[in-house]
């Protein structure tokens, strides 16, 4: 039996900073992290490996952040919880007592069970080096590659496998359109149109029925009965929560969407903390179970659960996921944070829309100039700001931070359209043009 | 006599905002605007109508907008303001009467009383095309620059036209270091490195003491009897506002800081407002009065003002400045909100700094990516953010604006720890390392 002050278990971003954090708060305790996957990787950027990065290794997620930080790393996987010994038991066979446990299991990608869905190269996206690895490698071996799933995962992955000019890309979503969680229509449009003109096939509004092929795949079955030849299939259609083993420990679990947790990220166990995608979470507004797993919120509640293992040091509460997170493809920057329009009137709220097309350099003939595309959601009764979309340059990636912001603080339509921002020729809008203060005034009018 | 709902004066990005809020707001009435200049240009840009920019016309700052709302636009000067009356009157003898009057009468370049300011190619930064077209024909005849001044404005000359190889520029600066206002040491540093990288010759501590030259400019004498020779002496030592017709009409002019203002942008004489250069600033901070004057700032202020010239529908405080704003010097760009760390101690501010050091994009070796420098300045007892500084790639140039919004929200340490930000790995620093979390980590520590 090995004992520490605080254990962590898992090692993606929830976990490193749910240690680091510990650490940093609790200096003279011992922390150690138990992790599964041996050579990890910095999930954002998995797509990234199958064109863009030169070397599949500079998208691993190295250990150093934790050796920096004198965290005990410890490569093996937890099989058991005891929450009234205290005590997690390892495929190893090993046992570690702990003052402080954090879950950071985070989640697994969905396989849905249709016919053959077991057939060789039949692929999900798994945070694991090894195994993405030997996807990068058989992917050399395809000419016709099935994406199941249009999310961001599915899109980034369309976007990035369609720059390989030897391969055929096709993508199919249940929905009527892609990335529809995030974006309203005149934001997925756009990413639609480059898909297509890259060669990328959509097929939305269908359903993968079956997965055809001897013992590895050959075709697809879809709705409507048509059939499409394929080598692969590789689904990027949601992860699930990791919660068996805090089931199974009699830790309560929301229904389907996570380990319950608490306004400090407790669960129903004392001295038990969950974070990131295994921990069940809240939408910022309707404060609904949410099943929206990004590492965003994962980084932002390990923060929150470090720093609360011994004290509450942050005295704060813990909002409930925004959803925040952006996106870049085919050399389009897209964010979304907050509730698209269409989600908003789908929870009953009664919105109005500022919307805007402007230029992200001024003048708009300076060098590296972009379009930009904003549009703002805010409640129509309370003027509070619900939402916020952004397409077009580089910009946009913070762009959407400051609508985050905004929208974390719960600013006002009132207070939104007089916000003193920073400008620069080089660097940004006019101050007469800025989008964001523009597509605000836009709302303000039809209030 | 002619007459008219709402008279803006001046043509600068204030006046234009306001005439075209009150367009917005109170679109029964009808605006008219006069402006002195009669081609503008995007002030902003300035610097970059002598190297950058291919054609200086692109500068302009056209009256698209305002016709486009339908507010009509005439070139004269108001030599007159009759709070009485209610009327002003103009060098070319017209009297035009209003409801409500906007003062967007901006400000001038100052150009200090030394022996030889007056001398052929001594030359201040008017918003003025027609100036600003005959100092970039010039500027084709002189060899020997100076710059007078290291605030953003000189400093951004000074690159600028150290890209013209064929010339040698100095700069001229009476404070230890440049660009003190809004950057601390470790930001202002690497833009010096910068400068002198491209040859140009900064000499800070030191003061112009006289032109020399017998009809033009031939040298300058500093402090310290240094002499040099120069062919042109270029000031950007700052601005003074046009108050004169203001103070002459009987309205409250704060003392050397511009127009008193109330918080709805309306001055001391009824139905008259003052926006922009020429309005009074207070610091978002301490509440005094502040010469600070940006683009900024001034829209929103007109914003305030257009929407308020008949019934108060913004119900809002006008909460100062936060001197919010962005530079671009030879490929860093650099952003300033708030309180400078130097700034807040000495308004007597106990202060917890965090600063970090990254990269802009993950992992690192994505392609564009950039070191990114961040320092934030919370108040020691009650962990609200006083300001924060940014340096680095293209993205500081909304990075700012995350900042600047937190500020105006009045952001705590503890919410700001665990804001939840977008990221991405073409776009955007990891979750585990934005830059903006681990700078206020790194305050947090030391709490």
């Amino acid at each position: 039996m090995k004992k520490t002050d605080v254990l962590v278990v898992g090692g993606g971003p929830a976990g490193i900073i749910s240690a680091v954090t510990a650490r940093r708060y609790y200096p003279e305790k011992e922390v150690k992290l138990i992790k599964s996957v041996d050579k990890g990787v910095i999930p954002c950027a998995i797509p990234y490996m199958f064109y863009s990065l030169k070397n599949l290794k500079e998208n691993a997620l190295g250990n150093a952040p934790l050796e920096k930080n004198n965290v005990e790393v410890i490569v093996d996987e937890v099989t058991e919880i005891s929450p009234d010994k205290k005590c997690v038991t390892t495929k190893k066979g090993e046992e570690y007592c702990y003052e402080k446990l954090i879950m950071a299991m985070g989640s697994d990608p969905v396989i849905p069970p249709i016919a053959g869905a077991d057939k060789e190269n039949v692929f999900a996206i798994y945070k694991d080096m090894e195994y993405l690895e030997k996807l990068a490698d058989k992917i050399k071996e395809f000419k016709n590659v099935l994406i199941v799933g249009g999310g961001f995962i599915g899109v980034e992955f369309a976007d990035e496998l369609s720059c390989r000019k030897e391969l055929n890309v096709s993508l199919v979503e249940m929905l009527p359109s892609i990335l529809s969680q995030s974006f309203d229509a005149e934001f997925s449009a756009p990413v639609k149109e480059r898909l297509e003109k890259k060669g990328v096939k959509l097929l939305t509004g269908v359903v993968l029925e079956e997965i055809l092929g001897e013992k590895k795949v050959e075709g697809v079955k879809l709705s409507g009965n048509e059939k499409i030849d394929v080598d692969c299939v590789i689904f990027g259609i949601g992860a699930s929560p990791n919660t068996k083993i805090a089931r199974e420990a009699g830790i309560i679990v929301n229904k389907g969407k996570g380990v319950w947790v608490d306004e400090y990220m407790r669960t129903s166990e004392p001295d038990i903390f969950a974070v990131g995608d295994c921990a069940g979470k809240r939408d910022f507004f309707t404060r609904k179970g949410t099943a929206i797993l990004l590492a965003s919120t994962a980084t932002a509640e390990a923060r929150i659960a470090g720093a609360s293992l011994y004290k509450l040091k942050l005295i704060r509460e813990n909002k409930g996921t925004i959803a925040i997170y952006s996106t870049y493809i085919d050399g389009l920057a897209l964010g979304s944070a907050g509730m698209t329009e269409d989600t908003a009137k789908k929870e009953g709220f009664e919105v109005v829309v500022g919307l805007v097309e402007g230029v992200d350099k001024h003048p708009g003939t300076m060098p590296e100039a972009s379009k930009v595309k904003v549009k703002l959601i805010f409640s129509k009764q309370s003027g509070i700001i619900l939402g916020g979309q952004v397409a077009g340059g580089m910009s946009c990636g913070e762009l959407i931070n400051v609508i985050g912001v905004a929208i974390q603080q719960r600013v006002s339509l009132n207070e939104f359209e007089t916000l003193q921002m920073a400008t620069h020729p080089c660097l940004t809008a006019a101050p007469t043009k800025y989008p964001l203060i523009i597509a605000a005034q836009n709302a303000s009018n039809k209030m």
